[in-house]
């Protein structure tokens, strides 16, 4: 069997792993058209009762918000309201195929963007909802295309010879090799959670992320706060892999402890825009000032978008050895970056990192420190020189991290 | 200019003939994506409000009724509803680019192809009678691609020099050569405007078909009917050519005046299946019986789907020297094979084809002789050997067509 048919298989099996008489939304770039037709095929002979098709393409977006007027954007659609309700109404799994030019939308007008991107987050909540608390199982893979490998292979001779090259480092940090890919991603699930269930025992109060660049954070961790990693299970009981490739372990902080700085360690894809070089400083847990040297007026959109994306909603520890950080590439995508690196996200939280969220309502999830937004943004913030201290409950303090690395 | 952007030009801007301000959908596969993405281009360089785009593909659509359970096809949808009406009040324009396998739904259970058609003819209803009454502009143009190519040419070496073969074809019936491709069409339309004229003024009262095939069918025609062709005209006033290429002159026949039997001459593809060679016996107007060799069954699907699908709704004349004819190809796609034939069409009648119809009702178009259905299927009957007799209204006999060509 080829890579690319063992990479479709661990995306339909082990990523979004699609059941027998469930229905599937798949939505990718229509570049991708042969990907997702084995998609469909391998999720019709597992058993799936639909499976349906969102398609996109970034050239046709890209020239919409060129050419046209800014009236034409941020207007509530009833027709993909609908379309959304469906979705959950029959309750789709869901697949997104990402391959995309990280510099789509590079000198559009941020506000077209803003208002549309503003609208799009509004209508997508209930079905975000769905996919954040696990009520379905989803999974995000990547596939190059030209745009894309250009900008992290610039070396290369010709954008085909670029594909080639982000094809092969795609393949090695996902795990597909030689071998079984479900035997290697349970082997790879398996280490993940050894490290998970050691940082859980010590229950942590708080972490403090210092490094010499500068960032000195302490980030307060909610009581009953859970640390995740590698496969999920959806509310119904069946494994996911929400990430296909995922090196991270993470849990919510307490939205309103967090104080201090933090500086970035890679470029940051918002909007189709980039956003480099920057540092926010965060008092009782808001974002209270923040500056990039590229992209400011992204990174101020990003933290003033919606209600409390200006609160963290997520922080996650990967190591610097982790093979995405060791391919020693910028991927310019945060589904690589952020396994590349520690990483924390502005916006919402996820409800499986605090115990018996799941039946809270917006505010009481609040009230426990579990932020709420419509946006959730990560952004890198790990290196080799990343030190974590833990605090206790009782007062004592641990290292969790040493230059970049585990230490428990 | 190479051939393939003239194509782009001639579908955009003589096609549909895109205005400032107006907003256009586009159809397509997603094999077509770079043509689409020339079409959007060239929109919004025309001064688009906007353009969308409504991707599908043939692949993935066979997979789905191949391994679909027959309860998912034919409910209705309510955010296909939804996006349907958006398209009517927001006024969108269309082009439909299609490249579609002949037989891409053979050896499917029909009954499911035909619960999934009835009930999508039915959500696009309203869409529908709005481009056959030139409420808004709308064009249907093909590429080739690989599953139809190699049909069109069996004896292409390769599936790739098979879609070369076939572009060079659709260039030389479409009229893209080294002049102006809009130049090439407005004198195209002009000769076939000559013709319609010509045969508007005997004001027919009937034609009678025959051929040495066994072909004898007369077909009346409605006090007021127009013989139509080439260029139309939208209800406010902008020209479009709904099909690229045509060499048709149309009208309407009375639904209740044909009475014979018609054999075709050309295969027809309906719902991704082949019939061919098969005869239909009109009594006052009725398809009382019938009989294909092949695909039979997808006849009598045709004949039987929706009321008045079993009654004529345009008669059209097309001279067997029409370039399509003399390309000497059998295109199995109804586009290109109508336009090479002579051909009647079961289901719905085009409005413009009767005088003073805009403004009334479907009943009243129907008791003046203008069929009404949700279906509108076309069928060839010309060859080399038809002959055309037209009966006046003083009974005058005029032989319109003589050994497949126009003798007026």
């Amino acid at each position: 069997m080829d890579k690319l048919n063992k990479y479709s298989i661990l995306a339909l099996e082990k990523g979004v792993n699609i059941k027998k008489s469930q229905k599937l939304l798949i939505r990718s770039s229509v570049d991708n058209a042969d990907f997702v037709r084995t998609l469909t095929e391998l999720a019709w002979k597992r058993g799936a009762k639909d499976v349906m098709v969102q398609w996109f393409d970034d050239k046709i977006n890209r020239k919409r918000y060129l050419y046209g007027d800014s009236d034409i954007f941020g207007i509530e659609s009833k027709w993909y309201i609908e379309y959304i309700n469906k979705i959950i109404e029959e309750d789709y799994q869901i697949i997104t195929v990402i391959s995309s030019n990280p510099e789509n939308l590079k000198d559009i007008d941020p506000e077209k963007i803003t208002k549309e991107s503003k609208v799009i987050s509004k209508m997508l909540k209930p079905l975000g909802e769905r996919m954040m608390d696990y009520t379905i199982q989803w999974s995000i893979i990547a596939l190059p295309c030209k745009e894309w490998a250009v900008k992290v292979f610039p070396n290369a001779k010709t954008p085909e010879e670029a594909v080639n090259l982000m094809w092969e480092a795609i393949f090695k940090v996902t795990l597909i090799d030689d071998n079984d890919p479900i035997e290697n991603w349970d082997n790879h699930i398996k280490n993940l959670s050894v490290q998970t269930k050691k940082i859980q025992d010590y229950n942590f109060k708080s972490l403090i992320f210092k490094n010499s660049l500068g960032t000195d954070l302490e980030i307060g961790l909610p009581k009953g706060h859970i640390w995740v990693s590698g496969e999920k299970k959806s509310k119904k009981g069946n494994s996911f892999i929400a990430n296909i490739p995922t090196y991270e372990v993470f849990t919510a902080p307490h939205r309103d402890e967090v104080n201090g700085i933090v500086y970035s360690t890679k470029p940051l894809i918002y909007m189709g825009n980039v956003i480099d070089k920057f540092w926010i400083k965060f008092q009782n847990g808001k974002a209270v000032e923040y500056k990039a040297e590229v992209g400011n007026e992204f990174l101020e959109k990003m933290i003033t978008i919606h209600p409390n994306a200006d609160f963290l909603g997520e922080v996650a520890l990967v190591p610097h050895s982790s093979p995405i950080s060791q391919s020693g590439l910028l991927w310019y995508n945060t589904l690589y970056d952020e396994n590349a690196s520690c990483h924390i996200a502005l916006g919402k939280a996820y409800p499986s990192t605090l115990a018996g969220s799941e039946n809270l309502s917006e505010e009481e999830r609040m009230a426990k420190g579990l932020n709420q937004s419509l946006s959730h943004n990560d952004f890198m913030i790990g290196s080799a020189c990343m030190n974590i201290i833990g605090k206790t409950e009782d007062g004592k303090e641990i290292q969790v991290f040493k230059d970049g690395e585990w230490s428990i």
